[in-house]
């Protein structure tokens, strides 16, 4: 699996956290060297579009994970995601599967999940992921 | 206790998650085989008619801990809700109060909530609630 | 470091939960006996009070951990920040900031963050902040 660069903090607070057997990651969102992915769903991006989105999502977020551990030591445990919609948005689960579905394919097991549409996201992209792993080390 | 029958995930996750003495419930909506309650509040459903939802959020999220755990062995630690709201709303206390309610009765003790309106849900749902409950087993 | 006083619930919640060695407080709004922070960012309200709603956010989070815990004892793990935003908002960094900055400074150690923007907020404060920490003790 080739992963991007792993991502910095836009702001004052860190990427990865461990606390006891848990590993938190920041809310990650779809901005890499080469990509970036904004506007709401499905006014200004498409569904289809929007699961890439969640899809680099978690190309970064495993990404912040592969700096400080071994992912094949992580299990996925929960997952929220945001997705920057139009108020008349109904299709959370098409999007947020970008994310879950690079994650049960990484780690051969799912997580819970959280999907809701917000009214904005920093920098107006399309999605933001925050995720809960606990760690068997 | 009459529970619902255990939602099924609507993506690719699961519903519920252990991890240590930790378990995590996925965001569950307000659709059982009889009711689905939807729309904004409170231009398109009433708080009142919220509140129900929310308390059918609880009844679900009961009936998913009851198919793995024995309720008795759990205690609520933290509650996230997320009310589909028009931009103007400001009475989520009311709405979430249907979770955080059943939660109290069935366990005689109260979690920790976070109270949001957003922009939109999935399936145009009024209200979606994730949990996390401590197990002592 | 002089703290306001612990703010009460607003709803069938708690303020603060411990679940093993991670504590959880409840979403802390922008309210005390002599502050409320109201109204959408950026149209109602400037990032630069926001930003100042969210150091309050972050004053009465260390007021409801102090009335159970030695803030020496904790370490900051995980903040979601929910900012009260126009659908065009995109700079949730410098709102939320007010929060992690605070954080920093208190517990000199960063949290992981999300920071996404909603349709409305409970009392429409402009901020919201959900945090969890460690306990070593």
């Amino acid at each position: 699996m080739t992963l991007p660069e792993a991502p910095k903090a836009v702001g004052n607070y860190v990427t990865v956290k461990r606390a006891g057997n848990l590993i938190y990651t920041a809310g990650h969102i779809p901005i890499d060297k080469k990509t970036k992915f904004t506007g709401k769903v499905p006014s200004e991006i498409s569904v289809e579009e929007a699961y890439k989105a969640a899809t680099l999502c978690a190309d970064l977020t495993l990404a912040t994970l592969s700096s400080e551990y071994k992912l094949e030591t992580l299990t996925p445990i929960n997952v929220v995601g945001f997705v920057n919609s139009d108020p008349s948005f109904t299709d959370h689960a098409s999007v947020l599967n970008g994310f879950t579905d690079k994650l049960a394919e990484t780690f051969n097991e799912k997580a819970t999940r959280s999907a809701v549409g917000v009214a904005s996201l920093p920098l107006n992209v399309s999605v933001e992921v925050q995720s809960i792993f606990m760690i068997n080390d």
